[in-house]
């Protein structure tokens, strides 16, 4: 039985909701805004920095990104954004180490790589699937649905090979990938469950 | 329920034994050396050369693979790996077309994508766990295990782009992907026949 669960998803995919429901049926704590606020406790960061600079790329592009936060250095040589890469880190291997847990995004994944009892997961969906769920979620925006996940998914991406090198939804990645437009969000949470006997 | 399930495996992943134990368990034909026999009835091309070609490139590169065959037309302006193909093709979609089948490679997932009725699976695992199993089955050879894996892998990377335009082990290609390394052959096979149903 696996006591650690990352779940990394992409934008509008229902992973948050297939997470939730995984640490329902196992009885296992649930970490997604609860990290956030644990990070923000340790930090000093808002929440809602947290939220928007903890998973995606402050710009379009590597290039752009390592630019763009070039000059945002602070004491000790290490730019706001590598800080709070820092502490979220030290806070999601805190939480691993108590064990019995589902953890989302936040490069967990890559983290508790080496952590034998760990199953980690990949949820994704066609871009069809995506944009109803957002828009059902969020509401519609000036932007239209595809273009919010364009730019979600690039950042997100961008983010994720500039801390951890690896490219961003991999199958090699992860014990487990799961098409949550295809299969369903129950029916994922089923799969991750039984997989984790 | 899934009519059709396509296999996807890399080379010493274990994904041929998981379609068969699969389609035992869902009472499916299971295509793999039977499609080999089909398209060697069709085509007249020897099994050997089908096994061999029908799912590798036949050089190193994708440049090099445009070479090497360049020179390979028969009448028609086809070469025989694209003719090969053609008929590979065509018995994919006739089997497909019959339902309740496992298909194991070749192509099925791509050439089968709109098919409402399909599961893409994809199996994967890492050189250590594949290295094993290789050596196992197929024994001690000149070449180390790793040596013949890369090289597998490689050809089958350049085949599938070459035929598909897509790459290789992306999770967007498949509706779940399952590392057999981590996961086991039983447990594979347990949670295809779950997301099916």
């Amino acid at each position: 039985m696996k006591s650690i669960i990352t779940i990394s998803r992409e934008f509008g995919s229902g992973g948050r909701s297939i997470g939730r429901l995984v640490a329902e049926k196992l009885g296992y704590r649930f970490y997604d805004r609860e990290l956030v606020e644990k990070v923000s406790a340790e930090s000093g960061f808002s929440p809602e920095f947290i939220e928007e600079s903890g998973e995606y790329a402050s710009a379009k592009s590597g290039l752009l990104f390592s630019l763009a936060t070039a000059g945002q250095y602070e004491n000790g040589g290490m730019s706001m954004h590598d800080r709070l890469y820092a502490i979220q880190s030290k806070v999601i291997e805190d939480l691993a180490a108590e064990g019995n847990c589902v953890i989302v995004g936040r490069c967990a994944d890559f983290l508790l790589r080496d952590y034998k009892d760990c199953l980690h997961v990949f949820i994704y969906a066609d871009m069809e699937h995506r944009a109803k769920r957002i828009v059902e979620r969020y509401g519609e925006k000036d932007k239209s649905p595809r273009k919010r996940l364009e730019e979600k998914d690039q950042k997100r991406k961008v983010y994720y090979k500039n801390y951890t090198g690896r490219n961003w939804g991999e199958a090699h990645n992860y014990s487990l990938c799961l098409d949550s437009g295809i299969l369903g969000i129950e029916t994922c949470a089923d799969l991750i469950v039984a997989a984790c006997k």
